[in-house]
């Protein structure tokens, strides 16, 4: 018997991926896509569409999670994120990572998985109380065998996610002492941007929420969408001096003008007063557009021939199955269940 | 899309198995061996060799599960379990299994898992505590995923293992009002002989328990063992009358001795006394020997050719990967996961 060898790509590689539970919106932009359009150039970059993580609380509504992946995948595309340099995967497509997750799951225990802090806050937040359904509770073993099977040397992570690094790191330490070293150990990439609230003030834009500004928005949508935002409550004319913190419109401001200076300027005005909210709003919109007009247009490019996504998607998930293959063949031999293959 | 048809073999299906921790032994033989060698002709019979199963509690001792696999497949066959009228199967090798048991974790909650009979008292008898691994806790999922694969329609079991086939069927429910009828909802077959004891009395013959006969044991080592084994500690003397209830060797001979007289008579004999435990004894050697003979000497046959075996498993295993992989394609197809396939 060889010894087995850690996958050894020449560029380290990124996992990063989204559950495809509804299109991307702007958070998304902020917080994950414009940095993977950067990351695509530097690292080999494996992006999965997580249909049977969005499952695990979606299982009543797969039709859903089902036309999603053709959404997130017209995002992706929209945003420049390349088929040349990106590997779009189909997680579902993959059966090596339910194999890895059936294996990492004898190597952790109910209490640890109990103890999760990303777990305990979504059973909270979903108001699962008792009845989580099992697969929702051992995501985080799902995901090492997702960030695992494609050997991921790094995985771009808010600081809310971290505790999901650790367990994957937690998983492959476990593994190597009981079987052989075969796994990549990953580390997190932490994004540096903060979270772009919603339309409505709240800390989350999320589709659930109902206060995002999809990609896909029409330019009369973002316009609708931007003059109905929230501002600064106590702002009633446009003479009041207005609060710039908490303040959406400015966040976005910070987040896509490029112009720092005019945005200094706005701030400054809006907080002595004399600016009017529709005043600023209006520049927000045309900012926007200039951001998502480019964005949109080649989503609806891409958009008019699915089939030809639809075939990058199979041609991506075809090679993440070949890296996968190759790592489950490693699992096997260093668990000794190689039956047939010597 | 056409209407997914559940599987239809012309005989009904049976699914049995076990976890290739150790060799098989006397309490398997009448447990549940002799009945499958009935059941062989009347059903097409599916037997899985539960390696992935056998790890949730050996995950630290991989080698053993591997080296036993064989070891179950010698037993299987020196019973007279027939590859030309049974598959057998082994559980790693079919990443199909994995895959319904991920997709079915969202169909059970944590709390109802908690509340498995089975897997609770399992998790006392094995002094988890809190420390349960996460594989063996949800193992009732894993089970219903071994039985649904296959498309069995029956399951061999004892009445303590009606709690799995129910959740089994919970699931196949389940699965069938969320997303399309495509599975087959298996029945109890329920088995009529009693738990063999240990040689030494105790419950239940195990391995771990140092209390077994094996199906490979040499002559020497049932002579041996069955002389050692636990009978009336009050029965001191030949002259003194015995109990034959609770008394192993008795429990043996009703189980193994095929001349019912004989066996009462005995019986009769020691209760009033005057019939001394080594007469007893050597009469079950005798007839053990009757039994094991034949088993011992088909088992070293095979044995001589551990590749002919090997190549047997892997025959078996290719086809019930092509059952399995017909249950998920339409699995997938029910939920709607089937991108590429249309």
């Amino acid at each position: 018997m060889t010894q087995p060898h850690a996958i050894q790509p020449e560029k380290k590689r990124i996992l990063t991926g989204d559950r495809p539970t509804a299109p991307l919106h702007l958070g998304h932009l902020v917080g994950s896509l414009q940095s993977r359009v950067r990351l695509q150039h530097e690292y080999d970059t494996f992006i999965l569409l997580a249909d049977v993580q969005a499952m695990t609380d979606n299982f009543a509504d797969p039709a859903r999670v089902r036309a999603n992946v053709l959404e997130v995948a017209l995002d992706y595309l929209a945003v420049g994120l390349d088929p040349r340099h990106c590997t779009f995967v189909i997680q579902s497509q993959v059966p090596e990572i339910a194999e890895l997750t059936v294996f990492y799951l004898n190597l952790v225990t109910v209490s640890h998985l109990r103890q999760n802090p990303t777990v305990k806050t979504e059973i909270q937040q979903k108001g699962f109380g008792e009845a989580v359904p099992a697969g929702f509770f051992v995501y985080p073993v799902s995901q090492a065998a997702d960030i695992t099977a494609f050997g991921a040397h790094l995985v771009p992570v808010g600081d809310d996610q971290l505790p999901m690094i650790e367990q994957t790191r937690e998983i492959v330490r476990r593994f190597g002492g009981l079987y052989a070293p075969v796994l990549t150990e990953p580390q997190a990439l932490l994004s540096a941007f903060p979270r772009l609230p919603g339309l409505d003030g709240q800390t989350k834009m999320s589709k659930s929420q109902g206060n995002a500004l999809f990609l896909g928005d029409s330019a009369d949508e973002v316009k609708r969408k931007v003059m109905g935002m929230y501002t600064d409550p106590g702002h009633l004319r446009a003479s009041d001096p207005g609060r710039v913190e908490g303040n959406p419109v400015f966040t976005y401001l910070d987040a896509f003008d490029p112009d720092r200076e005019r945005v200094q300027a706005l701030k400054d005005h809006y907080r002595r007063g004399g600016l009017g909210d529709v005043k600023v709003k209006s520049h927000l919109v045309d900012v926007l557009d200039g951001v998502l007009t480019p964005i949109r247009e080649r989503r609806a490019e891409a958009a008019r021939d699915a089939g030809a996504v639809m075939a990058l998607l199979e041609a991506g998930t075809r090679r993440g199955r070949e890296v996968a293959a190759q790592t489950m063949a490693q699992v096997r031999q260093a668990m000794g269940l190689d039956y047939f293959s010597a």
